[in-house]
């Protein structure tokens, strides 16, 4: 693996050119945020889990015919992945209210939606990460009308896949955050899926094992972070990607 | 005119019973409020040139085939309408940047836009009017899908007759708020359409002639108001609600 110049350093990951114009590496950083990045701390070897993890979500949502931008894990901490042109959307799928929903709205915590609702936000921590609706995010020039229509469509695609191979290894998927690019003419899956833009529960205890840790200040962020490589990992994918057995 | 019993109470309007358990009257108050009612103040004769201005958006727009819960101005102050099963939601259609939607966005103040916005917010002090999206509106129990759509294209349509309306009178319409009720199986365009509701612009010099000078605290609410009404009123309709000339 060479890295070549930095491309850009966003508040997790940096992204790096490679000598193909077409691809690029994303190393996932230890940095952690909350806030619009006004919480931070770096917690060791949360990129390490982020990135196996991301790179075991990729290659479900690829088996199963969604098109994302993972090309292969090069090593933990190092995704190898197509260049996009990333449109500054946050698409999130809800399935269980929690968060910002049930502030915002008069929802009941836990709540589960007969539909899985989705969300736009502007991706901005100068603005806060708005919501958006269709109408302001064509009229702010950052898609159109048949992109947001596509984005919508391979969310809850994405959605029913995860869920479902979450559910068989004993967790839920309360509500997740995408984000997309324009490769060629293709819109791909882009960013990261991971405990930092997935909220995960264990199935029976409800208990959280993602990022939420990191916001209420409560701790045990890297275990919970093992306990998700553990549990969505296989022997096949410990052995090709090299993983030390004590490191799940 | 004989009012009933009072059935609701909002911040600037009161609805009262009639004989008739379809028909209601909404008294226009001189209450004026902004901030989800944190800022209040009462200015004089505000009731009266809301009640005669929206008695007249509605009759254009009747006139234009969309329905509505107006029935007729009863006098200055007081309208005779269908009572309505109100969703709470408010709909907002946006013709040029102004207000929320630049201090949330970066949108340019003054910006005029190729489409019209539509926006809808969940109508609630509580909660501070937060932005819905459709999926959110559903999940929350407040509406359906056929509603939605429906509520979207009929503000479509009435922001076309107004804008074309007052255009032909001098004045802008950067953006304006509609609520929607239920009445038997149909919707109707309810509450009111007024300087409270409506942003208006003189033409010429962009000058505010609506609330906006209440929530800066400009002062000249009565006589932006007063101007409004003269613009969009003839001289039929002072004659058959017996307008003083020197209030208008």
């Amino acid at each position: 693996m060479k890295l070549g110049k930095l491309l850009y350093t966003g508040k997790a990951k940096d992204i790096y050119k490679t000598d193909n114009p077409d691809e690029v590496i994303i190393r996932f950083r230890d940095d952690i945020t909350a806030g619009d990045g006004e919480k931070h701390d770096k917690i060791p070897m949360k990129g390490y889990y982020n990135s196996i993890i991301s790179a075991k979500f990729f290659e479900v949502l690829e088996a199963a015919g969604i098109k994302t931008h993972y090309i292969t894990l090069v090593k933990p901490g190092y995704i190898l992945a197509r260049k996009l042109e990333m449109i500054p959307i946050e698409v999130i799928a809800r399935n269980i209210a929690t968060g910002s929903l049930t502030r915002r709205y008069p929802f009941k915590e836990g709540q589960e939606f007969k539909e899985p609702i989705i969300q736009m936000d502007y991706k901005s921590d100068e603005y806060g990460d708005p919501m958006l609706n269709d109408d302001i995010a064509v009229a702010l020039g950052f898609t159109t009308m048949d992109e947001l229509d596509k984005m919508r469509k391979i969310t809850l695609k994405v959605n029913n896949i995860l869920k479902g191979f979450l559910k068989e290894r004993g967790l839920l998927l309360p509500d997740f955050k995408l984000e997309f690019g324009r490769y060629n003419s293709k819109i791909l899956v882009g960013d990261e899926i991971s405990p930092d833009t997935c909220r995960l529960w264990e199935m029976k205890t409800r208990k959280t094992l993602d990022k939420d840790l990191f916001r209420r200040g409560e701790g045990g962020v890297i275990d919970a972070y093992r306990i998700v490589a553990s549990l969505i990992l296989d022997d096949r994918d410990k052995k090709r990607w090299k993983l030390e057995d004590d490191l799940l």
